[in-house]
This record gives structure tokens, C-alpha cells and sequence, in this order.
């Protein structure tokens, strides 16, 4: 699903660098999650455990731009939810090396079905750079396993500061020497794109109805403002003629 | 030319990321200069205005270092260094435009005929990014133009630094929570390997006798401290078992 043509090659012209979102857009946190806890850790509810993890992010990130501790990486506000939450799911016992080992699962996320061929095929026209808030290592060894073939990775590590601040959509225009309006971010979050379009930015929205897993269905209904909205990045690549 | 393969086999066993440096070593600044100016500007002696290009490299970036000027990027101390030299080489009536097109030719450099290949065979086994001085958005269009396949695109933009200062070279471990000497420089200049070295790196030298051009040969003379010394970068993948 996406709009009618005309918005597609008005964004074809304009844009020359495509940002992404990461977990969730491009890769899918929830069943990688599911599956490694199904692998190392089968006594656990793995759907709870990844929703669990995920449900930490925003409130660490939230501390962090509020000045309540200094800049972080994702990677150690990972350990801190991981450190929270391991208890409530019976694994207070993992040693420091299993616990280590179980927070770089955020390091070998799988993508989507349809990431990779989306991607090789928009690098053909644009330059496709991460916009995550994942640290540039996280973000390079996921990219390397599940061959995701960026131009550049982009993060919040860059900016020092997280998504949504405008530092990092404005980063972005600002690292290709680019007008605001000649970035877009690509996302399935609407908040994130948001963010970005208040910033200048152009912004498509991509459907992932199993974010959450299959028993926690997306809404992924059309909202306005953004400037396309495709089911996936190959749809995506389709709209933009590549 | 390469060290006992002994050498070669303990590096290729410890180190897991190789850090490139760009200019000289991955790519020919000096030819690729030459041909532009050959032809846009053919009244221009292209090998003297690629040397006095460079040559205001290492004041323009001593004199951020230094304090005297805030956190620049090389795309802006290029401009400046351009705008230095243009009236001497009969080109002060550049306009805007003309102006800021040749200054990209940084942007727009060639690779060495070795490098992509190089490259692409250590990418099977190592994480393989760059580390320059070159802002982020000059190293990612470089990169998609000549076809340089990077992990990463890391750079003194980064880390706020520009080598040899060790918060570069340090920045590229931590990034990847690896110990200092789990990465390794590969550059064709022996005052970066020497400080990468004094920050606990592992250092491969680049022979680049051509670096100034065919009527300056650089001594490529092996010496001493360097764990590997490598005609180019396939002989550095053949030497790492890649």
C-alpha cells in the first residue's frame, strides 16, 4: 500500500539520503528475542521476557536526556533493564558471562523477511544510513550478521543525544551537508516520524503488524503527514524506482 | 611483502577489527586531484596544486588541536586551504559554485586499483571501517562512489579528534568494546601507525610509493614495529588468510 505516484517521485527527486530506524523497522527485536530465550533459556515466557526488555528502553533513554545520568550507551542501558528484570523471570542466577552473552542479543537481532533485498535495492539510488539509538557497535555487528549493506551507520552515539531530539534528525542533514527536506526517515514508529517531519524532515512509514509478536497485533493504520507509507522496504523500493 | 607468516597468524587470531586509514592509503588523493584538475582547470599544473592541497592539511587541523579554532570539519578546513592557494595558481576567479564543486573532489577521490578487492575479501573475516580525518558524509560518498565496502564509516567527526590524538584510535576499541590490541591500523604513514601503537593497537603498514605521484617517490622502506608490511591490501588479505 502506498499513496498515489506523484508523492513517490516527488520523493524520489527531493531525498538523497534515507534514514532508518532500526528494531522494529528493519529488524525484528521481538521474535529474535523470542527465539534466543526459546534456544538458551526455554523455561521462560519469551514473548513477556522480550516485551519486558523492550518496555525499559524508553524510561532508561527518558533519564538519560533529562540530565539524571550523564550520556550512555544503549548497550549499558540494555544491561540495566536486563540486570531489573532478570529475577522476575527466574534467572537471577545467570553468571556475569551469560548475562553479558544474553544483553548482546540485541547485537544479532534478525532482519525482516524483506529487509535486505528492500535495502540493496534503495542503495541503488540513495545513500541508506541507520538513525538508531543503538551505539554504532550494536548497529555494525547486527548489520555485518544479518547482512544489512548501509552506506554509513548513523547513531545516537554520533549526536549524543537520543531520538527525538532534533539533534539527531538535523544530524543527519547536517553530516551530508543536506537541506532538512533531502533526508527522510523511514520507520514503523509514529512518533519517531513525527519528530522528524517537525524537523524539516520528509518521512515514510513502513507497516510492522508483528512488532509485538503475533498474540500483540500492530495498529498500522494510515495516519496523516507522513509522505509515503509502505507495507515493507521492498515496497518501498518499488515506489521509489528502485 | 609480508612478515613470517607467524606474525600474520597472531594477528589474524587476535585482531577483529581493521581501522583504514583513507587518504593515501585506500585512496589516491594525489592522482585523483591531478585528473580533475587536468580536466576542469587544464591550465593548472595539477601535481603542484594537488601537493600545496595537501600540504595545508596537517597546519589547518594542528591549529584546531591547538585550541586556536573550535571542532571543524575537513570539508570546511579544505575550503579554507582552497581559498588559500587559488589565487596562486591562477584560479581567483572560481566563482561560489565553481568553488565549492572543486572542493569535493575530496569526495570524489579513486580508489587504489587494489583496494576494493582488498576490502571485500578482509570484510569476510574482519570488521573493517575506516578511521580519517575525513568527515563522516566525505568518507560515505567517497566510499559509494568508488565502491569501498565498509562495516562502518568511524572518524575524527566521531570522536571529536582528529589523529594522532589517542582518542581516535582509542574511541575505535571502545566503540566496538574490544581491547586495544583486538584492533589494528592499516595506514601507508608510520607517524599514525607509531601513535596507534603507543595506544596499544596492533599496526599494519601500506607500501604507497606512488602516494605524491610518479615524480615523488615515497621510501616505503620497512621499519621497525609494525606487526605487518604489505605491498597493498591484497597482499594484506592474502597475508591474513582472506
Amino acid at each position: 500500500m502506498t499513496k498515489a505516484p506523484s508523492t513517490a517521485d516527488t520523493l524520489a527527486d527531493t531525498v538523497q539520503v534515507l534514514a532508518f530506524d532500526i528494531f522494529g523497522t528493519v529488524v525484528d527485536w521481538h521474535g529474535s528475542i523470542v527465539r534466543e530465550m526459546q534456544t538458551q533459556h526455554p523455561s521462560v515466557d519469551g514473548d513477556a521476557f522480550a516485551r519486558a526488555l523492550r518496555a525499559g528502553y524508553q524510561p532508561a533513554m527518558a533519564r538519560v536526556m533529562a540530565g539524571e545520568q550523564g550520556w550512555t550507551l544503549i548497550d549499558d542501558l540494555h544491561r540495566g533493564i536486563l540486570e531489573e528484570i532478570l529475577p522476575r523471570f527466574g534467572l537471577a542466577h545467570l553468571s556475569e558471562a551469560e548475562r553479558h552473552h544474553l544483553n548482546r542479543v540485541w547485537h544479532r537481532l534478525d532482519a525482516w523477511a524483506d529487509s535486505v533485498e528492500g535495502l540493496q535495492r534503495l542503495k541503488t539510488r540513495f545513500t541508506i544510513t541507520t538513525l538508531s539509538n543503538g551505539n554504532i557497535g550494536l548497529l555494525t555487528n547486527m548489520a555485518k550478521r544479518a547482512g544489512l549493506p548501509w552506506d554509513c551507520v548513523l547513531s545516537a552515539e554520533v549526536f549524543k543525544a537520543y531520538k527525538p531530539a532534533p539533534a539527531t534528525y538535523l544530524g543527519v542533514a547536517k553530516v551530508f551537508d543536506l537541506a532538512p527536506q533531502q533526508v527522510a526517515l523511514v520507520a514503523a514508529h509514529h512518533d519517531d516520524l513525527a519528530a522528524a517531519r517537525a524537523c524539516g524532515l520528509r518521512t515514510v512509514y513502513i507497516e510492522r503488524p508483528l512488532e509485538f509478536g503475533a498474540q500483540h497485533i500492530k495498529d498500522v493504520t494510515p495516519q496523516p503527514g507522513n509522505d509515503l507509507h509502505c507495507a515493507n522496504l521492498v515496497a518501498l523500493a518499488q515506489a521509489l524506482g528502485c
